[in-house]
């Protein structure tokens, strides 16, 4: 059911989403479609809930730079190629509850990407009380800003700049707290 | 006509917006708001026309640091206490049209910022090289990206931190071509 209302909110947008095409495209009786979700919003979150229980772990390459690389090559993927991520963005513009789903999805990656830091500052590349999230949010904000918002055609070079710039920002002392 | 159709928007939504609501509560005749703008997309595209045409100049407050905190107090206020900055954003997700013109727009608005970055370099702050457009996202994403994407509550510490960090990074040679 989950994969059938994804292919419809990607192929289709929101506003074709609903219970009843749901249960339709995925051959699934309307009133079991109803009883798990009610509506389009708690679907949403059911499909973002579903992605935030795998196992996915950040990379570990040895370098802040290489993780923050590996980190934004796969956000700048996840945001070109599948158009999954872009469209529950989208909807997370019509549906508090699919906002609130996004939030705490993106939340969640940002507290196992902690690791990431945790280890910059234990290798002394980065100065101990370097603020995680901030860190990781300056490494990975400007992809979302220039694909997501500004809609600029995809640069290769965008995700390993983002990376550096970041990590030289750590280096420099950034993110600490004051 | 355009602050009726912003009034619309804020209050009720992108769905509630059509020319004929907009004729309505403007009191200008519907041939007449077909006649500029043909549908919703080109109404907002001009919304955002409008804003753009504006004298609005970057702060010159004699130090790098200094102007882009100026600059992310003026983004987080918009974005925070301007309900039709986030309105237009959302509406981006729907139009075609005000995509472009919400590109446009922050293109236009990255462009007169340059001279922030220019001024940072003649006065040694920060080393000639130095892309501003890297440098203003990198200050300004942060925001964009915790209120409008994650939808965190606004921090006071927010914009200052996200100067600070982009100020520090530019300082130790980020953003500089490679």
């Amino acid at each position: 059911m989950l994969d059938a209302a994804l292919a419809q909110l990607v192929r289709h947008g929101y506003d074709s989403l609903s219970i009843d095409v749901v249960a339709e495209r995925s051959g699934v009786h309307r009133t079991t479609v109803y009883r798990r979700w009610r509506d389009v919003g708690g679907l949403l979150a059911d499909v973002l809930h579903e992605a935030s229980v795998d196992a996915w772990r950040p990379p570990d390459t040895g370098s802040l730079e290489g993780d923050l690389l590996a980190v934004n090559h796969e956000v700048q993927t996840g945001l070109t190629t599948d158009p999954v991520t872009v469209a529950l963005i989208a909807a997370s513009f019509r549906s508090e509850q699919a906002a609130e789903a996004l939030r705490a999805f993106w939340a969640d990656r940002y507290d196992r990407c902690a690791d990431i830091v945790r280890r910059a500052v234990e290798r002394g590349e980065i100065p101990a009380g370097t603020d995680a999230r901030r860190l990781l949010v300056a490494a990975t904000a400007p992809l979302y800003h220039e694909l997501v918002l500004m809609r600029v055609a995809a640069d290769a070079r965008l995700p390993d700049r983002a990376a550096r710039d970041a990590a030289t920002a750590a280096r420099a002392g950034a993110f600490t707290d004051r």
